[in-house]
């Protein structure tokens, strides 16, 4: 077993709170990992408050997690002690469905297994994240982070990063394409860049006017206040790929008849039914909408690489854990710009106070 | 001036009567075509009510004509005297704008010409449609009825047929791919055919039960009643492609749900907003929605010799044009197998009884 501390909300949520317990000891294929930091999703939030109906508390979130590797099973052949590496939003899928075995983990057949509130399985373990002091993680689900990123800034290109270049990938965005980000966050800052770093003219669309300045400097063309009629009607069938990262119910319709024809919009932060959309504008432009989960482990890897050769990073503020319930509610107000990262350090001297007792839970 | 008799809602939706009216002479592009068949398309019935809130009265629906060439402008090159030709949902398109110059007329960025209730220019000119004795189009949008299909199977073809075609050419329906047809009227009979033709394993999901010999005679390897849960359930993420055909507002989650991951659902006979997803669904398998509208020129002559080629004909039901009012009743309670087809030598005996003249109408 491995004795571990964290920050977790442990019967409901009303706060995070100092939390002990422990995982597992290695098997063979595990790698071991002292967390450095840890980035502040914004599903972390909705996570804990149960906004998907899904939560099994304790609640122990994380999955922007950067460390080092400190131990590793018999069986690890691709990590040594002192390895800088990362986790990202999965630690385990089956393995043998048809999309584990295309390499696409996310859409694993049984569900994948998340590296916090993970009951997928039929035994119903959960999963504790990374706002912990560490992580015991099976060695294919442990990306390596390249030479030239700073670990502070490796979290959020394991969620918000490739959870944007999945679907730029795999819709074939590239050179000349007329992309628009939509929402300014974690995810859309990191769309940006990438979409521009794909050759891409990219246009940013955000409610928060004073995002502007930031957003040109990230690479985008144009920036365009949604809130802004007579410049969304200009808008209209501009774009051959919308990334959409709002990721709260909201009205469709606007963005979509910004899409040229063909054009498609991709949702992936929104999570909860949405309202209904004008399919007329749809069919007379032979528009698309679609979502996409996250990435692969492939991907993953992949982003991580793109961003070091490219020169791409978040914008974050780094945190202390210890401030961890205020950050979620400045999450809230959108005052975060654009990721919030806990300095794992801070978690030090938060051993020594009052903890909640968990007790261990499994891999 | 060409003399015209026809069936029209002539100043809100009631009922449609008999009229006579004036069809422009040929310009040197026209062909002018004595209308043998017109096929009574769903978008009629919606036109003539104005349930798109777009109708212009006098209303004279028909857009799947079949005729004989009884004349021809000076510079027409490609028709000669009594070929048998189509004209299917477009009479003209500005021919400059990107769409168009890539052969997609439908897409035409300033708006096609619709064969009937074509209002979309400046001028507002309406245009008349198959209901009626003759109709005057320019060239480019007459089809060529390839041998081996018989006269009064080709109208259907020329909107339900091409509106399927399209989307199943363009999303790359082919040899194996579990693809489901939503809804098994007009557009449904014809795609069931059309996606077999193409090598697809076909699934006709339908309310109604008793149209289950049909589906599985026109090459349905499946019938599924909609309203069965249990066999909607054993459906979820099955499919590959899902061509939804329903033509009125309606849910779309018990559909979206049958996706296999990267499906795609296109719907091709709704036109109204619809109500909302699980956009969670959407994500989770990366699956999309999209429109698709008809199908341009070159597409229409590509099914028309495409279902020559294949035998493939909608079932159609022959009716007399002063039994219209009464199709069109039977039409809202799903009544016609599959497609009704109005026989025009019946307008021959009306041309002697009590018309309400509407003078000349403009190309």
């Amino acid at each position: 077993m491995i004795e571990s501390y964290g920050y977790a909300a442990t019967k409901s949520y009303n706060k995070l709170r100092p939390v002990r317990f422990e995982r597992e000891g290695l098997r063979p294929h595990d790698v071991a990992i002292t967390i450095q930091y840890c980035g502040v999703c914004h599903s972390d939030l909705h996570q804990v408050k149960n906004d998907w109906g899904n939560t099994v508390y304790p609640c122990l979130p994380g999955h922007e997690i950067v460390g080092v590797v400190d131990d590793f099973g018999v069986e690890v052949q691709g990590f040594r002690k002192g390895d800088l590496v990362g986790v990202g939003c999965m630690i385990g899928s089956c393995g043998t469905c048809a999309s584990c075995k295309e390499g696409l983990e996310q859409y694993c057949e049984k569900g994948f297994l998340g590296t916090y509130n993970g009951p997928i399985e039929p035994d119903g373990r959960n999963t504790f994240g990374g706002y912990s002091s560490n992580i015991v993680v099976h060695e294919h689900f442990v990306l390596n982070v390249p030479k030239g990123l700073k670990p502070e800034f490796v979290g959020p290109i394991l969620c918000a990063g490739v959870t944007t270049y999945s679907p730029l990938k795999n819709w074939g965005v590239s050179e000349g394409d007329m992309v628009a980000v939509v929402g300014f966050g974690g995810l859309g800052h990191m769309a940006t860049q990438i979409a521009k770093a794909m050759g891409a003219v990219v246009s940013v669309i955000s409610t928060t006017a004073d995002k502007e300045d930031d957003a040109l400097e990230l690479g985008a063309e144009a920036f365009i206040l949604s809130t802004t009629k007579n410049a969304m009607d200009e808008l209209k069938g501009q774009f051959n790929f919308i990334i959409n990262t709002i990721p709260d119910k909201h009205e469709v319709d606007p963005y979509l008849e910004l899409l040229a024809r063909d054009g498609s919009m991709v949702m992936v932060g929104v999570l909860v039914p949405e309202p209904g959309w004008n399919q007329q504008s749809m069919i007379m432009k032979r528009r698309s909408m679609a979502g996409s989960l996250i990435g692969s482990i492939e991907e993953t890897q992949e982003v991580l690489d793109f961003c070091a050769k490219h020169g791409i990073h978040p914008k974050i503020e780094l945190v202390d854990i210890k401030d961890i319930n205020s950050v979620f509610k400045r999450m809230e107000k959108k005052e975060i710009r654009y990721r919030a990262v806990i300095d794992m350090k801070t978690l030090d001297h938060e051993k020594s106070i009052q903890q909640k007792d968990l007790g261990s839970i499994g891999h």
